[in-house]
This record gives structure tokens, C-alpha cells and sequence, in this order.
């Protein structure tokens, strides 16, 4: 829009220069005086009853403080993730059980003077486990007479989740193609730069009654608030949550790790400030991975291209805990409803428990796992057909009117779009892959939708307040936290445009929750979306109180009045008074405090996509390389465009990640981690990246995004694996239905194909 | 009230037990990594130019990291107290200066890794200075030919303060007793247990734009942004100052005292984090006294007693500077037009510099100084006349309807109930001091009125952000800082009270310019008046919010519905509900937020005292000890009666010191300070202290506080002096017109009578 000053340009982010300067501080930068130091004992058995803990030798070891078992700590069930307690979350763990479910999993925390002493503290707590029968993998967790991993349910999580729509089986009755398969997905995990860390410090007994504060590194630090407050039984005043610079989340620190609470509780009983950093062996050992599982997935073609039928059943591997189980079935299995139009569709979904380490939320939340069998069944569809992949795509893209997942329509035709432009940046329907020699190339190209917020699964809400200080620089005060993408710079770009200040003047007030407005955690692609339409709407209302200021001082109406870039002007008059001005007081007292606060409760908004990616396949050594992506984005309005950028590219890496190299391996006989490490676990660096060529279009502003802007925050990461699946079966002939698909079985299917 | 349930308990005070173990954490307490330790330099000489200063030797000493002189930091003239830019203050001040205007100024500031080396670095800076012809006394001052302390004014700080009201010679005409004289003040210092501090710490460059973050003892943190702001040639959001426990300010502390701006630039200069303490004797140097003065007074009487004319002319001696002296001479003399009764009044108020430290804001705020001299003359008057002075002063008491100092009407009779009550409780009409023997005793008693709130001198304004927590409990967000009286504590109850939720389920958020509302400092008595009365506002606005949630639940009217110690009825039934049931919500999600924001502008209330005193006299040493105090205080609503007694023993003990004992003395012939130290300055401590019965009266509740409650903060102050002196010529009929009162001019006195 040309009236815009602020949205649309990359303002320099205030973050940013501490961030690469090693200045900002981090939870785990913290240094407190007197402050003590935790280690987890973890588990050498996948499933098992504690039949005896002695930890009178730990407690006995110079400089160790403090020892904490399943046997002194409040036995309390709880939610594994402070998540809103709708559909989208479990309640099954304890802080510590007598049980342990998988390999890994805590059993013990020690406090001490040092790191070095808490570590080696915990070789001297003597751990007597009674083995029971495990189960590792869904089918042995569904077998007859499986060992149960929690008492009730038999191994599932949840109860399985059906979707339907029209008849199936007329769908069916009415194909001239029907295409079968499953689909397998890997375990790939965030692997976020900052490992998991809190400090916890209660305020002296009495002094304000024995209050806690917690720094952390948490997408959700009202949600911390609530859980700790529930287990410890505090009241939510006297937990104090503080969240300043993170190092990533994408979902999974969402979710609380033991650690949280033993760090509380070691706090509590020494007294004294206690720091518990994961190391990154144990951010894969007590951390959340997504969910590995399969998609048996079943679709009806006409001739034309027309998808008559399609039937799945996503089957989701939880692990030892449930933690998101139920959003991220429910949000993956219904998302097949959509992106490509069906009108007769059965679906069921079910997620399963299993003595291996907890999956959880992870970006793309199930969206990745069912959209990666659906696109690339789409394109054996077309293949079969004899239709261009995008061509078929795009005749059967969601659009306008169409019933989103979340049961509300869709608004324009962003899907359409970014197909279309893909195909005319690649000149797709002309693009060449000469099929000689060792090294073959191919293009591939794949498509995904997603809402901004987690409705319906979640009556959301956003809040924010602004203020104006008597010299017209603004502060925006939002719960939001920032995991590095740059949201705060977002949120006060919208402040600014909306007031009609300079960037420069708005501040954002974040990361503690006794000041800042409750919030419901950054997730779901929804911090802009939903936090910045708030602070739109309490910049709105502040523009107001300023305007009825400036009003009097240029004896002009309200009405007649604009304000851009700091100035406020007299339409049509060359009359004008700097913000500044209008606001400054005559005499040091403001006449009026300039602060409005705003609640939005979204419904939802989908963002759209269409990755277009070239690979080269050596068919000598299986390696897979991807040459050049070019993501074609549609999300309403881009407010910084090299944030939305950056999140593009970083989903992208994170699509390849997990499609080609990345997958955290339990060990199918005992259960154990074999790869809990950056030496084992490969995630593409930098220099394995290709040159992406970013397109990002405003086609379909959303009417409930601030200027129209939609989440982006997900989105990147899911066109980008079926895009290289499909790429590869175009480069070699050969199509790969799992993740992630590695050289060794390259190798082996092409000489399969050469047999 | 009956209703109450939270106000008028003296509830424990959440802050008290981290001070008494020392656990709280003062300003002086920050320790930052790589902090360094500033000093300052100050003057030898009273009145002079620097010819030349050499800080060569001093930045070459090791650990020395910058040297601050007049030639290297910003010129700007500015406010010496970041005081609302009313009549109050006075802009005459540089950060450091070419001139010198009396002993002790600061004329240069070095930052070094120790305060010791810091200590040694200043005797290595090098002031050449050219000596000036100084003037030491309000009369050297005012003498022709007198050396300009500021080019402008003739040494006037102010242009003289003239009130009249009524036909002064009429009056004068129909006294049948005129009485004059001249009454003299010294200076007593607030002498604050926490001396001043601050540590100043810039984000780094870029970061947040450099972003200057101030911890410091102040009563005024949003003035202190505001004039650091504008001095340093910042925005105001990109100054943070915070303020957590103090320890004490007493008025003077809503000054600045050079040293923000020292250590602010230091800290600039060096890139590092900078504290700045002042010792013991830097808070005499460099800090506030009370203005010292005269005030010259004439009433005329009727035989009756009835006060026919009143005409004052008060002298106050500002020192080298002007910080509150408008406000000062405007409040104190015009002071004098109320209390006791007069319909012509003929005041006028001056104020001089000299070439002495600087006198500013300290509680009484210059009605000590007047209603010293007025209490003294009534009871003189009362002598003379044969009327008991404490009937004499009833019979000419201020009360309802009469305009009161600010111009509007007292509300109730307030003055007359304390005396009555006084005069009960020490059956004062039956006293007996049989005057015999060596030591002497006596009665003497004495009243004052004192305004909550700085109105009409400054248009003030309080703010107060009251939220819900979805389990119910509470957050005050208030700008008032905590002298460590207790204001917090106070305002929570008020909170509590009006939300009908119990005590400990309200936490205050306080001390932090980015995140509490604005406000305009803690001082004049207006913290529980003016930020209670806000933040009752502030919690009436979310009552309403959490009754309209109720409404729901219990499917009642709101109007139906009361809501007291956390639970909510429904009015004559037993159907109730809990404040934490009614606001949790099902899913984590909260339906709203429950928050409200609230400015109060108050004009004025004013709160009453009279004090009833018995002192021993030895006439042999001229000791004089106070016996006992019965003050009795009118304050409209007692919120918490220990913390109000507090306060009322507090201000007797002080107002003890500055009549009988503390007097900060320059020496006449160089204007060097004589006794800057508590060796030589001598306060009354603990064990000095009589026994103190407190009364306290709800008899005149304001329309303007909460539940009726007025200001307490100074009024304690202001009528204990002319007690003691009116009790000392009870014992030994020698009348001192005068304070402090010395044994030495008690012997010299009864010397003098005897001969």
C-alpha cells in the first residue's frame, strides 16, 4: 500500500546487533550470586519400576546440596505442556514417577556448587530398576497383550479422531484412478541453537510470601506461570516468569521438561538461586521430537484430474508421553480436508504411546507428516494422468468459499497464486532435466496451506497495550515472546504505522508476566497475526486520545486531522504539530495518560504456498543434492520483509533437514537414543544450503491480520519435503513415500528398479 | 466502616522481612560485571572560577577510565530538581560548571575499576581556581553591592511572594494586643539512612538504539527520565529508571544531585556499567537541607482572643542553588494565611541565594519554618491575653468552610478535634509542672493543617493499572515509589478492599519506568491520597468486570451481587461463588482480561494534627529531653494504622532533631561545612526518643482519597517544634523564638533572666 511508512520495509531489528555482538543475554547468560547448579539422572532402561534409589551417597559428596527423587516431590499429575487445556494437550506426566517409560527420562536432579560436582553426583545415586516388557514401535504398541505404557487406553493416546465428509464411497465408485499407499515419516527434532535452561529463585520465605521466579527459555511463559503455580500450589501472582532473548523454540518449547519443576523445586529446598541447562545430548533425550508415524492414504482421480475420493488413517508415533498428541493428530489429520478440494473425504487419526522419547509440537504441527503423503501422492496422480503436477495442483488448489479445516471459508486465492507464479518463475511447463549420465537433476514441486492460530482447537486471543510517553515515543507492552524471528520488531512496526510514528520511537515491553498483558504463548504462526492485529487495535485507540489532543492545539476536528511519520497534519492545509508537540506537557504533567490496551480473539487465516525445487541425485554414491528452491509464499501483507524471508529460508532448511538427513533413531531392541548428538543427528549447515529465491505475494490479505498480514512462521516448512520427493522420483525415476529418504536407500531402490 | 475488611488491619507488610534480614535489594547493592566506581570531585573554595583544571595525572593513574570535567560534558542549562516544571523549580543548574558557587560543589567526576582508586584519582586532578567575593548570609546576600551568586535577580531566587487578603491596617486598628518578632530557623538535613546512589548502564550502541538504564534512589522516576531525556538528548523510551526499595528521600530526594548525570556520561564514555554512592558526608555536600530562615511576624488580638491581622515577611536561604525554592517560599508562606483564623492577611515570601549548599524539598516543605513562628506567637499571645494557649488556639481554628491555603474550602473540623481530643487525653486543663528544683518541666503544644497533594502549585494526576490473574489473585500496577513507608502496602489494601479479595492475593508492580503507569513522583503527602484514590478506580473498574463474569455463573443480577475476601453472593441467598472460580477459565484461555486502568486529579485535602508535649529543662547543664508526646492526627481514613503511626513517630523524630539538636553549620568566614557527618550532626536516635501516644482521628474524611483517607507523610513534622519550644517556656518562662534550641543559649537565656 503507498500510504504505508513502516509496513513493508526491513527496519533494521533492535535485537539483532546485541544478538551477533554475543551482548544479549540470554536465561542461560545468567549468573546469580550464590547460585547453584542441576543435573538430571536419566534413565538406562526404556520401561521399568524404580525398586530402590539411594541417594545417601550423592547427598553425602562435597558441594552437593540438594537430591530430589519420585519419592520427595509433590506427586501431582499434570500437563506436560502448559498448553491451553483444550483437546490439543495430555495430562499424564508426574514430575518425577516410580516408573520410568523410556530411555532417557529423568529419574533423579541434584543440586551442587558446580556443574562438574552435580554431574558427577549423579554416578553415586544408586538406581535398582525392575525391567518390564517395552513397546518401541506402534505396531508392538498395538499388538494383543502389548505392555501398556500408561495404565489406560490401551497405548492410545487419545481416542482416534474421524473425519467425514460426503461418500466415500460413491468418491470412489466415481474414479477412473485410484491410488493406495503409506507414507512414513521420521523423527526429526527442532534442534534449536539454545538448549533448554531455566534459573529458578524464590524471593526470601515471607518476603511477598515465598514468591518464584523462573528466567527461561519458553515459547509460553503464561502457560509456565499457570502449570508451576498449579503443581507447586502457588498462586499465580507469586510465580514470576521472565523470558528475554531466545535462541529458537518452533514449537516444542511449548512444552515443560522436569527440568522446570526440579529446578524450582531445588530452589526452594536449598534456598538458593538454581540453573538447570540441558546439555544437547539431553535437549534430544528430554526434548520433543515431531511425530514419527505413517499415513495410509487413499485417492480417487477422474480423468481430468478430479479428486473423487480420499480416505487416511494417520497413525502417530507419541511416544512415552502424550504432550501435544492431541492437537497435532487432530490439526494434521484435518488438514487433509483440504489444500487439494475434495468433496468426498473419511479420515481417522491416531496417535499412539511407545516406550521411546516424547514427541511433541514441532512447526508444521502434523501438517508436515499428512501433507507430505498427500502432495506426492498427488503427483503419482499426475503422473499416472498425464497431467503436469502443478497443472493438476492447481486445478484442484483450495480457494475462495472453499471450507478451510478449521471450518470457515477461505479467503481468496492464494494457493492458485503461488502456484502459478511458481510455474512462471521456473517457466515450469518448459524446464529441462536431461536424463544422462551419473548425476541426474529433476524438479519437483509441492504445495501446503496453514492457519494462522489454533482455531478452532483453541479460543485464542491476543492482547496488547500501548503507550505514549509526554515526549511521543511509544511503548507497546505485549505478553508475546520472541524465539528470534523477530516478532517484537513486527509488532512495533504495526504500532508505528498505525500511530503514525517514526519505527524508531516504539519500544516493546515483553518477557515478564507480572508486567506484561497475559498471553497465550507464541505458537501456532499467530504472534503477528493475532498479537499484532491487538496492538493494531490499541494503537488505534491511542491514535485517538492523540488526535483529540492535537485537535485542541491545531484547532482542527478530529476528523480533518492525519498523522504520518511523527507529524500530525491538517488535511489539505500546510497546519501541522509534531506528536511530540502535541503530546509534551506545559508544565512536566502530562493532561492525560496516552495508553490504551486491546483484546482480539481471532477465528482463523490460512497462508498458502508452493515450493518449486531442483535436485541432482548421484546415482553412484545416493547423495541427494538440492540445487535451487524457489517458495512462492502468499501471506496478506508482508510487514519485514527480510524476517519473512529469513523464516521462509530457515523453514526450508529445516524441510530439508528432516526430508533428507535429519531422524533421531531409538534403538528397536532396547530403546536407547542412538544418535542424541549434533555428531549423529545431521541438520543441513549453512554451506549445505542452495540459493533459494524467495517470492512472497499479498494477494489475499486477511480482513482479521493487521493490514491484512498472515502467520508465516510455519508455513515454510512443508511444501519443501514432497517437493524433493517429488523432485528425486523426477531427477531417478524411483519414488521414496518416507522420510527421510537417505543415499543408502537411493542406492538400493535403483538397484531394484535396475533389477 | 464495618464493611471494612482489609482497611484500617495493619497487615503485615510484604517488604519488611527482606529488610530487616537484609535480603532486600537496594540500588547501592547492584553489582553489575564490569561495573566501575565513580567519585566526585568537589570544591575547597565557595565562590570561584576555575582558571584551569588539569585531569592529565588523574587519567593516567592505573584503573582509571574517564575524568569528567566542565570542558567535556554537555552544557545545558537545566532543572536542578526533575520536579513537574511549575512555579515549584528552578532551571538554573550545568551538569558541572566553569564557576563554583559554594563549598563542596562537585566540579569534576572520575570512574575507575575500585572506588578506592576512583578516591585517589581525585586528588590528582589539578583546579587552578580564581576566588570570588562570597555571600554567605541572606544578609550579605541582600547587601548592595553583594556579589551575584547568579548573574540575574539581585540574588533573588524568586520574584518575593506577596498574599493579602482583608484590610491588613484595619486589622491592625482593632487589635487591643499587637505582637512581633522575628523568628529564626537553622538547617536541619533529611539525613536519609541510604545515602545517594545510582548505577547507570547503557545498552550497547545500537542495541535498542543505546538505551540508558538508571537504577537509583529517587522519588521521582519518571522525572528523572524525563530531565535525563532532555539533558542528554534522549528519548524518554529509551531511558529506563528503576527503583526498588529506598531508604528514605524525605523530599529531598526528587532532586538530582549532579551525580545521575556523572554517572550516566561516565558510563557513556567508558561503555560500561558505572555506580556512583555518596558517603555519609556527600549526602550533607551534596544533598538537601531544610531552608533556613526568618520569619518576621505581627498579629493583632483582641482580648478575646480573636486574631484581628496577621503580617509575615518570610526570608528563606536557598544556598547556591534554587531547586524547590519557589515552591517552598510559595507553600510556606502561604501557610500562614490559614490554621488560625485571620481575615487580613498581609504575607510576604522571599528567597535568597548564598554561597552555602543547597536547601530544597524536605517534608514540612516550609511550613515547618512559618508554623513554627505562628504557633510560638499564639502562644505568647495566649500569655499575654491569659487564655490557655491550647483554648486560644481552638477558639481560632480553621474549619469547615473556610478557604483553606490552596483556595478552596477545609472540609470538617479536623484541627478543632485533635486539640479537643488533645487536651482530653493529657487532661490538659489540669496540668500540673510544679516548678521546682533544677530541673524543670513543662507542657507546651502546638498544631498544624497540611495539604495531601502539591495542587494548585502543580496540576497533579495519579495512575494506577489494576489486573485480574485467571486464578483470581491480583497485580497493582502503580508508578509510586516505596520511601519505605509503607505506600505499597497501603495501596494493595485499597486494591484488596475495593475488589472485596483478601490482602495477600494482591501483589504490587512498582519502581520500573518502562512498565508502570506514569507517574508524577511520591511527595506531598500523596501517595495513598492521589495513587490510592486511582487505584481504587482502577479496581471499581475491574470489580465491575469480574461481577458481570460472576452474573454469568451464578445466573444472578450484578446489581444483586457483593463480593468480600475473595468470595462472591448473591445478596440474601446462599448461593456464592469464588473470585477464582468465577474468573478460571475451563480451557487456560481466559474469556477477557480483566484489567482497567485509572488517572485520578485531585485537587487537595488537608490533614490535621495537634501535639501535646511535656520537656524537662536542667537548668544547670541546659539540657532539655522530651518527656512525652501525645500527638493526635486527623487523617480521614487510617488504611494502616501501624504504618500511620509509623509515620506520625517518624516525623516527631525528626521534627525533635531540628528543633533541639541537628543544624548543618557553615562556617561564616569561608562558608566551608562544619559538620558534615553524623559525629558532629547529631540526630536524635532510638534511645533518645520519649515515649509517643499516638492518636489518630477518622473525624473528617475526604471526598477525594480512598475511603476517605488524607495525606501523613508530612504532617508529623511540622507541629512537634513550637511544642517543644512552647513546653521549654512552660518550664522555665524564657521564650526562644527559634530553632535548633542549644543547651548553651539555654543557660545563656536563664543567664540573662536572672540578671
Amino acid at each position: 500500500m503507498s500510504d504505508s511508512s513502516v509496513i513493508g520495509t526491513s527496519v533494521k531489528r533492535p535485537d539483532v546487533l546485541g544478538k551477533v555482538t554475543g551482548a544479549a543475554r540470554y536465561a542461560g547468560d545468567l549468573a546469580l550470586p550464590g547460585m547453584l547448579h542441576a543435573k538430571i539422572k536419566r534413565s538406562t532402561v526404556a520401561h521399568a519400576r524404580i525398586k530402590r534409589i539411594d541417594v545417601s551417597q550423592a547427598l553425602a559428596f562435597a558441594g552437593v546440596k540438594a537430591v530430589l527423587t519420585h519419592e520427595n516431590v509433590p506427586r501431582v499429575l499434570h500437563y506436560g505442556s502448559p498448553h491451553p487445556r483444550s483437546a490439543s494437550v495430555t495430562c499424564d506426566q508426574y514430575i518425577l514417577d516410580e516408573k520410568v517409560r523410556y530411555w532417557g527420562e529423568g529419574v533423579a536432579a541434584v543440586a551442587a556448587t558446580s556443574e562438574e560436582i552435580a554431574e558427577e553426583a549423579l554416578d553415586l545415586i544408586e538406581v535398582e530398576y525392575e525391567e518390564l516388557p517395552a513397546a518401541f514401535t506402534v505396531e508392538q504398541a498395538l499388538a494383543p497383550d502389548a505392555p501398556l505404557v500408561h495404565p489406560q487406553n490401551n497405548n492410545f493416546v487419545v481416542e482416534p479422531i474421524l473425519v467425514r465428509r460426503g461418500d466415500i464411497e460413491r468418491g470412489f465408485a466415481e474414479a477412473e484412478l485410484i491410488l493406495e499407499g503409506t507414507y512414513e515419516m521420521g523423527r526429526p527434532t527442532p534442534a534449536y541453537m539454545e538448549p533448554n535452561v531455566c534459573v529458578c529463585q524464590w524471593d526470601q520465605e515471607g518476603e511477598l510470601g515465598g514468591k518464584l521466579t523462573v528466567w527461561i527459555s519458553t515459547q509460553t511463559p503464561f502457560m509456565v506461570r499457570g502449570i508451576l503455580a498449579e503443581v507447586l500450589g502457588l498462586p499465580h501472582h507469586k510465580v514470576r516468569v521472565l523470558v528475554d532473548h531466545m535462541g529458537g523454540g518452533f514449537g516444542a518449547k511449548q512444552d515443560l521438561f522436569q527440568a522446570e519443576f526440579l529446578c524450582a523445586l531445588l530452589a526452594r529446598e536449598t534456598r538458593r538461586p538454581v540453573r538447570l541447562e540441558y546439555t544437547r545430548k539431553e535437549t534430544f533425550l528430554g526434548g520433543r521430537s515431531r511425530h514419527p508415524g505413517t499415513v495410509w492414504l487413499k485417492q480417487g482421480f477422474r480423468k481430468d484430474g478430479t479428486i473423487t475420493a480420499r480416505q487416511a488413517r494417520v497413525t502417530l508415533n507419541s511416544g512415552a508421553y502424550g504432550s501435544h498428541a492431541p492437537g497435532v493428530t487432530a490439526v494434521g489429520t484435518t488438514a487433509l480436508t483440504s489444500l487439494y478440494r475434495c468433496d468426498n473425504v473419511h479420515l481417522e487419526g491416531r496417535c499412539v504411546y511407545t516406550n521411546t522419547p516424547i514427541a511433541g509440537a514441532y512447526r508444521g504441527y502434523g501438517v508436515v507428516q499428512t501433507y507430505y503423503a498427500l502432495d506426492i501422492q498427488l503427483d503419482e496422480a499426475a503422473e499416472k494422468l498425464g497431467i503436469d503436477p502443478a497443472v493438476l495442483k492447481l486445478k484442484n488448489s483450495v480457494r475462495e468459499g472453499d471450507i478451510s479445516p478449521s471450518g470457515h471459508p477461505i479467503v481468496g486465492h492464494g494457493l492458485e497464486d503461488c502456484i502459478r507464479r511458481g510455474m512462471q518463475e521456473t517457466n515450469w511447463l518448459e524446464r529441462k532435466t536431461p536424463k544422462q549420465g551419473n548425476v541426474r537433476r529433476g524438479w519437483g514441486m509441492g504445495c501446503e496451506m496453514h492457519g494462522s492460530s489454533a482455531y478452532p482447537g483453541i479460543k485464542e486471543q491476543g492482547n496488547a497495550t500501548v503507550r505514549m510517553n509526554e515526549d511521543g515515543t511509544v511503548q507497546l507492552f505485549t505478553g508475546a515472546t520472541g524465539l528470534g524471528t523477530g516478532a517484537h520488531t513486527a509488532l512495533a512496526q504495526v504500532v508505528a504505522e498505525e500511530l503514525g510514528v517514526r519505527f524508531e520511537d516504539v519500544s516493546v515491553v515483553h518477557g515478564d508476566t507480572d508486567v506484561v498483558p497475559w498471553d497465550i504463548g507464541a505458537f501456532a504462526s499467530h504472534t503477528t497475526y493475532m498479537g499484532g492485529r491487538a496492538a493494531q487495535m490499541a494503537a488505534e485507540a491511542v491514535k485517538k486520545q492523540l488526535l483529540a489532543l492535537a485537535s485542541e492545539k491545531l484547532e482542527a476536528a478530529v476528523a480533518d486531522l492525519e498523522v504520518r511519520m511523527g507529524t500530525i497534519r491538517v488535511k489539505g492545509s500546510d497546519r501541522s504539530i509534531s506528536v511530540r508537540d502535541a503530546v509534551s506537557p506545559k508544565k512536566g504533567v502530562p493532561s492525560s495518560q496516552l495508553a490504551a490496551s486491546a483484546t482480539y480473539q481471532p477465528t482463523k487465516a490460512y497462508s498458502f504456498a508452493a515450493h518449486f525445487v531442483e535436485v541432482q541425485v548421484d546415482t553412484e554414491t545416493g547423495q541427494i543434492d538440492v540445487l535451487q528452491v524457489v517458495p512462492v509464499h502468499e501471506l496478506g501483507k508482508v510487514i519485514h520483509p527480510v524476517a519473512a524471508a529469513g523464516q521462509i529460508e530457515g523453514g526450508i532448511q529445516q524441510g530439508i533437514g528432516h526430508t533428507l538427513t535429519e531422524d533421531y533413531v531409538v534403538d528397536p531392541a532396547s530403546g536407547r537414543s542412538l544418535n542424541a548428538g549434533f555428531v549423529d543427528y545431521k541438520m543441513p549447515l549453512s554451506l549445505d544450503m542452495p540459493p533459494i529465491r524467495t517470492i512472497m505475494l499479498e494477494t489475499a490479505p486477511d480482513p482479521g491480520g493487521p493490514f491484512g498480514a498472515k502467520g508465516i512462521g510455519e508455513d515454510p516448512i512443508i511444501a519443501i519435503g514432497p517437493a524433493i520427493a517429488n523432485a528425486v522420483h523426477d531427477a531417478i525415476g524411483v519414488r521414496f513415500r518416507h522420510y527421510p529418504i537417505t543415499p543408502e536407500q537411493v542406492l538400493e531402490k535403483l538397484k531394484e528398479k535396475k533389477a
